[in-house]
């Protein structure tokens, strides 16, 4: 007989990251790995920046397994349809709920695992139905989507958006996560990379301490937000996960 | 490009399990395994019941990767060393702690990774020093060792063991998780398999409800328990894993 495959994760050993910015629409994508076996997942990966994002997997020495989206965005296209032309046996993944077409549907409770290292998946909707947020298997980190921004929020007004639904994502599924958490959303405007949980919990200016949701929901409802410059080409085109259509 | 190696674990999705039990000893025996890859392990297998355990393993179609001790036994050899001679590639695991030789230390916050499923390492001294109880991935269950059994814990006068740190594993590493947890201990007397935790918290005679630790000082002081049988053969040939001597 011959041993199955295994390995032992030590305490405090870091999964390995990599923070990624698209200036045209101000999305973060991020890769993720396991540092030992180098299977890897990228989360939000951008359509314009494909190409980038293959150099980064190359110099890193990684083994891509999925293409992970936090929704069907409708300010960019994703770069999961264009990965799946170059890597092969690569899958999209996106939730269940936002009803867009990929490899795999996923939702509350599940993990998405990469070598011996794993994301567990929180359902957050609000900024659209189908947003989910991932919580790194040690809680170290959380990626929120647009769901909790650094200092904000995504929008409500689109995609079956509802602030009484996003102040309530918030609260019970990611501020219950400890102080310590770093929070990495999908955008920041203003050249923030990342923020920790336990300071948004305090001063978010919209969801933070002493913020109830009724207040929340009328922040909301004057937000006056001009419509959203590339939704009618994102959108559709990320229902099915990005171009090219691969199916 | 090639895809790296990855998989989805549905919420709720149980984790592969058998018990087994070894009569003269009366110690169970786990299998845990991921039911898609079938990558598994074995916890504190018996000597005397390896030929089973392979039998087992053979019919449920495992790949056993490592074998792993709670602690190093007074009551009976490990089937480690013995697991090792058949299985190409199979490690033994045991805490640093236990001071006992092992292909693997680990110690608490540790992930024991098998396939896409893992338990982890919590440290809960007491019953010896070096002591360890191990926590599904998804908290359904924990094997608890000696440390805490159904209705009972294991004696504290040998092998550096230590009333009190018993009692504080028990109330910060045991007592801290979910009642709906399951308890799998290493041994039962009287034929009981497993325990809701919660009941455990609320009834266990000697650390549920009500008792402080000096009543359970008391009550592990005037057990008049005679010297463990086997206590004098076991715990040299667990210091090293188990026989035969396979360095
Ligand atoms: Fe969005
Ligand atoms: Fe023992």
């Amino acid at each position: 007989m011959t041993a199955g495959k295994g390995s032992i994760v030590k305490a405090g050993e870091a999964m390995g990251f990599k923070q990624l910015f698209d200036d045209d629409s101000s999305t973060y994508t991020y890769l993720l790995w396991d540092p030992s076996t180098k299977d890897a997942i990228i989360v939000d990966p951008v359509d314009i920046q494909v190409d980038r994002d293959l150099k980064e997997i190359e110099s890193l020495g990684l083994n891509l397994v999925y293409g992970v989206n936090t929704h069907a965005h409708a300010d960019h296209i994703t770069g999961t349809g264009l990965l799946k032309t170059k890597i092969d046996g690569f899958q999209s993944v996106i939730s269940d709920a936002s009803g867009a077409k990929a490899d795999i549907k996923i939702g509350p409770g599940d993990k998405i695992v990469f070598g011996s290292r794993s994301i567990s998946v929180r359902a957050t909707p609000g900024h659209t139905e189908g947003c989910l947020s991932y919580v790194a298997d040690d809680e170290s980190f959380v990626l929120t989507g647009d769901t909790l921004l650094i200092q904000g929020c995504g929008r409500t007004d689109f995609q079956g958006g509802s602030a009484e639904k996003l102040y309530n994502s918030v609260h019970s599924q990611l501020f219950t996560l400890p102080d310590e958490t770093i929070v990495y959303p999908a955008h920041d405007y203003k050249g923030r990379t990342s923020a920790k949980l336990g300071d948004e919990k305090k001063t978010n200016p919209r969801l933070g301490e002493g913020k109830t949701e009724s207040d929340f929901v009328e922040i909301m409802k004057n937000l006056n937000l001009s419509y959203p410059k590339k939704i009618d080409v994102a959108v559709p085109a990320n229902m099915r996960c990005g171009v090219p259509d691969v199916e």
